[in-house]
């Protein structure tokens, strides 16, 4: 899993020594003058093997048992384990001299006192919950930056003009009731009373939510308004693979995605397969599995970073010596651009038409759902950029094909969101990696977007 | 459901009389004169009023709840509503004259002395028990005209110089235990003491033996020896859709098909849906679509009568924002020939092979086993079709792409199999229908042939 660390310094024309300690004022200096020079700002870093030992020492809340970081962590959102992790995280805050409070949501947050109390907070943070068997590095590696960050300017005694805000995000994957980013969409308003009566897994969501010290009967007070705060942002891994295989350290966002679901029956007739001739058959797999090459194939059929999934498929009656008679299966299709969204859904169901007719069968789209994509802000996008480039490091522009609590603050504020590499692209996944000299280098760049975006 | 029988009757060129009741001796002549003349037989009719009375009879043991006799049954193995089913037809069988007695298989027998008590029996029957949501036709009616056969001949006061037996098998339909065929099976000496022991849904196999009436102790003494029958015989519906599409009213069976059977693992890498570029997929499920694909292709390629079918599968993670990562599946192609089943599972691998290097898969065929095809004998297919002539019915060669009791019976003896129509082809269905005309033709082809077979 050790990535060739060396090799992509060179491609990088960095030099391979340690990363600099939080007290260190010395960035590189950038080496791109094609853009404006940098405002003069302290080049601050994180403590990178402080971030190290808080990430390794949250891993433990949810291991496996007998496991070691490389086994990954089970933190489900309102878990024992998912209690205590919020606990370390909170006790963490205090040491570092900030007071946790946890919102009627569940969400914890630490407010850091700017110079001009009258200007809106800097909020910058993410998750600590994560998926049944995932890793360690989704969502904790923002929480503890942010912390990290916060640190860095105490160590060295800068005060920003903003109130600086940091966050960590309650029940983020969507596992727990089925829905994810759940507590921010709280504070973005996306949310009614009903919701608390929410059932999963024999557990009320009121419950659940007071579980974790938040206040159901308060959940009102959860939300902010548009404007509550200058920015959002947020370091996270990539979660897929261009990072890495391009060697750039540093991915800026440039929205997330809009995803469209489908739900797709297909209807054929079950029947004996051994007396069913092969000409009389109405066979519902025979027309999915078509179906799963069409969305393939229209997906890849345009230029762009477009994705589509068939993901979820079941097969009714599913015996080996019976004729599908029904398939229920899921498509999804995400990118950027509705309008392409829109197109591509067409010629799937366009396709789908076709093979119905072909396997005389009915293929029927029972629901969909569609959401609009959440950009980033341009001003946040040049922050990170010129973050990045003080620290002498290269940075892309990219969508983020996966959902994330920015796309709720996005609603509230200018959004930016801050990628690292992932190893091999793989997440939500004991498997996922991202080396520690990322992990610093990410919380380097969201320190200097914190001020970057402080002096905007 | 109601077919249009007159019609069918105006193509066949036959009178739309009624039935004529087992007590006549008149049946139609032959219309066909290219063929020999069949042998001075009395053409003895079974009752097919009573035949009905006892099939709908019958059809309340495992109807459901409230249900009507189109509403199917449920008359699984070992069940309660099988031991109520067997009890019902022990009881008709002894209003017959007849002295039922279970072997300690399970199975249900009853003899009728011949002429010649040196001659090896003539054994006819089928089976009464169903699939989960089965129809009142598979098993019922060959079990239900064997006795009526058995009537008519009581009734016309006529001794066969055989002995004749039926039989009801116990256990013939692959859900309990997870095999069919398996009370014949023992009877044929395909049997180990070990298998008493497998357990399913916590019932002990002894244990489901002994409900039954049968003696797990004793369950040796079940097998029966090579020529202990003079041949086998037995009435099914087709369970497809040709007779009824070509409008014959009588399948002369050629044999029971081979079924090779392959599970199939495709594994790619499970990643997620919306971070992973179309580019970087190694998709489990898209394989296992063309794979899906090439099954129907490579069978359909060929003339003939040979079925393929991928009737299972099942996806991991099978979530809807995740690549599927494994796919489990099932193959099972059916022939007559051993041959032609070699040739296309050969094609379906090397097809395999391409799909996982063109998808970045890999495909493996994780267990395989093929069955050798049971053919009927031509001495009693050449009787049935007399039988069938005789009575002024058309008949026509075919496969059965089922698997059958017979086919066990086939080690032992001579067998042959009769087929009715189904309507639409459907079965283990409540929708299974055959009308109670063709009921009536298939009982009295298979007393003819009973008889035919008693001269040869």
């Amino acid at each position: 899993m050790q990535r060739n660390v060396s090799r992509r310094e060179v491609l990088r024309g960095l030099s391979a020594t340690p990363i600099a300690l939080a007290t260190s004022f010395l960035g590189p200096q950038s080496n791109q003058p094609a853009l404006p020079a940098p405002p003069a700002l302290p080049a601050l870093r994180v403590d990178s093997r402080k971030l190290r030992e808080r990430i390794e020492s949250l891993s433990v809340f949810g291991r496996p048992a007998g496991g070691t970081f490389a086994d990954g962590v089970s933190r489900t959102a309102y878990s024992d384990a998912d209690v205590e992790g919020r606990r370390y995280v909170m006790a963490e805050m205090k040491a570092a001299g900030l007071q946790p409070r946890i919102d009627p949501a569940g969400n914890i947050f630490a407010r850091r006192d700017g110079r001009e109390p009258a200007l809106p907070p800097i909020l910058f943070g993410s998750h600590i919950d994560s998926v049944p068997g995932g890793g360690n590095f989704d969502g904790d590696l923002g929480s503890l930056s942010a912390l990290g960050a916060l640190d860095a300017l105490a160590a060295a005694g800068v005060r920003t003009r903003h109130p600086l805000e940091m966050v960590v995000w309650a029940h983020e994957e969507s596992y727990a009731f089925g829905r994810g980013l759940a507590c921010s969409r709280i504070v973005a308003g996306d949310f009614t009373p009903a919701d608390l009566d929410e059932v999963w897994n024999g557990f009320r969501r009121a419950d659940a939510i007071r579980k974790i010290g938040g206040n159901p009967e308060r959940i009102a007070e959860a939300r902010r308004d548009k404007g509550s705060h200058h920015c959002y942002l947020e370091l996270h891994i990539e979660q897929g693979g261009s990072l890495e295989r391009q060697a750039i350290p540093i991915g800026v966002v440039e929205g997330i995605v809009a995803i469209d679901r489908h739900q797709v029956k297909v209807t054929g007739m079950a029947n004996h397969a051994g007396t069913t001739p092969m000409t009389e058959r109405q066979d519902a797999l025979l027309a999915a599995s078509y179906l799963t090459i069409a969305v393939r194939e229209v997906v890849a059929s345009e230029p762009g970073r477009q994705v589509g999934t068939v993901g979820r498929i079941e097969v009714t009656p599913n015996a080996q010596n019976v004729i599908p008679g029904v398939v229920r299966l899921t498509i999804e299709v995400r990118d950027l651009s509705p309008d392409k969204l829109k197109r591509l859904a067409d010629r799937i169901r366009q396709r789908a038409a076709d093979i119905a007719r072909e396997t005389k069968t009915s293929i029927e789209f029972t629901s969909s759902n569609h959401n609009t994509p959440a950009n980033a802000a341009l001003e946040v996008q040049r922050a990170i950029e010129r973050s990045a480039r003080r620290l002498g490091l290269a940075s892309h522009r990219m969508p983020s094909g996966a959902g994330h609590d920015a796309q709720m603050m996005a609603q509230l504020s200018p959004m930016g969101m801050i990628f690292v590499p992932s190893v091999k692209g793989i997440s939500h996944s004991p498997l996922e990696l991202t080396s520690w000299e990322d992990c610093a280098r990410g919380a380097d760049v969201l320190l200097g977007t914190v001020l970057q975006m402080d002096s905007a």
